[in-house]
């Protein structure tokens, strides 16, 4: 089985490398990863300049690796249609440095590699673990993606999958197990804090903020399971159709 | 009412321009948009560097304007957050030069800056022509652009809506009229062409491509609407929950 890897932390990530000693047990693994971090870049793509890749030896000589100039899109695409001699049986992508629960996956790259990968009929994972340090203890999570590697690489027989899962930043031995959940409701508020700068007309800002849980109360999503000691697996769509509007308004008049 | 519109063909496009000419016969509009084009940046925010503003007067004294150093998503949550007295009525984003069917919704800065505003409970479109001339005839796009924003107006008062809309590039008179579709099924292939560089182990790959479209018999999408004449309606979610897939495997034992 081949397993092509990417990720948006860059390849020379920690969540990278614990991801590469997990594929490993599972099959020949290769890695794209971009040449430099690309967290929050979403599904973007390099239109406007050419992109570059170059091999690296940096998981040993059993593993063939490239960084490349780009975004994670841009290293699954390329990785498809010009580094692989055919298309990998699975995708990771992973293991982000930092959840992606509820709306965060709309920002993030782990995400976007993931969905590529779904665009072109591969089962596709992306993987991320609830912690920003980046020397994250990744024993749970590795622990778990092979669970539920082995989960997807089951189901996929029948089906195209496309998997966001989140791991709790827990030791192992506290984690209670895997949930198959829904995208949480919620949203950023707050969003920017004004930086001083020499100029004091001038307007810089930060990004920040604070995540806003529209439904507390509700256990069936990925941002309790987190929060409740469980990984959460979140299964995607890549059609975005509002079928409950598209429903009501199909036949509208104009 | 308060518009606020924004895009990613920058503060400097036709389509902007366009676009302000339509809403003010809607309500107060405020545009605020990227300085530089922000093409195929998908939901993309600048975590990494902080964001700055201006005011500009590019649109005369009737419409507040500021051109922002970063993404349209960021546009929207600066506007929402720091320029904007209260939450606006009514979100615009575009009108793109270039259209945003099927997949490539997901790598559109156009779409996220959308759906960020849907985020936070704002009637928004996604509005797009099938044309990359920077000089592109918009008469048609404006003309149906009115009539989507009234549906739009109505709709919105019942309920939570995000639509992306792509306008065919042809005669205003050839239009047939307005449908309300899915997202075609489809995606890029063959997608990188190796560039002549003067090093000659240098790998160097412009992105390109052709879209494949999954279904070409199905009339009921966005691709086969502008293909066929008719200016496309795709209501959007914002929850890529796989609602099929969650409910077969939600009991699954691990």
């Amino acid at each position: 089985m081949k397993i092509l890897i990417t990720n948006d932390d860059s390849i020379h990530a920690k969540g990278l490398k614990n991801l590469v000693e997990v594929a490993v047990e599972f099959g020949e693994v290769i890695v794209v990863a971009p040449e430099q971090p690309q967290s929050a870049k979403s599904h973007s793509i390099s239109l406007e300049k050419p992109i570059t890749y170059k091999k690296s030896n940096i998981f040993g000589d059993n593993v063939e690796a490239y960084y490349v100039s780009g975004t994670p899109a841009d290293c699954v695409k390329l990785a498809i249609n010009n580094l692989l001699p055919e298309k990998p049986d699975l995708l990771l992508s992973g293991i982000n440095h930092g959840d992606n629960t509820s709306v965060n996956l709309l920002y993030s790259g782990t995400v976007a590699g993931a969905v590529e990968g779904a665009m072109h009929d591969i089962p596709s994972l992306a993987l991320s673990l609830a912690s920003h340090d980046p020397e994250a203890d990744f024993t749970g999570a590795n622990h778990y993606i092979k669970k539920v590697i082995e989960f997807a690489l089951e189901v996929s027989k029948s089906k195209p999958l496309c998997l966001n899962v989140n791991v709790p930043d827990i030791p192992l031995k506290e984690i209670k197990g895997i949930r198959i959940v829904k995208q949480a409701k919620g949203a950023w508020f707050e969003e920017f804090e004004k930086i001083p700068h020499p100029n004091k007309n001038a307007n810089y800002f930060w990004l920040t903020g604070k995540y806003v849980n529209f439904e507390p109360e509700n256990t069936d999503n990925d941002v309790w399971s987190i929060q409740n000691g469980y990984v959460s697996i979140v299964p995607l769509k890549i059609d975005f159709t509002n079928e409950v509007i598209y429903n009501e308004f199909k036949d509208y008049k104009f």
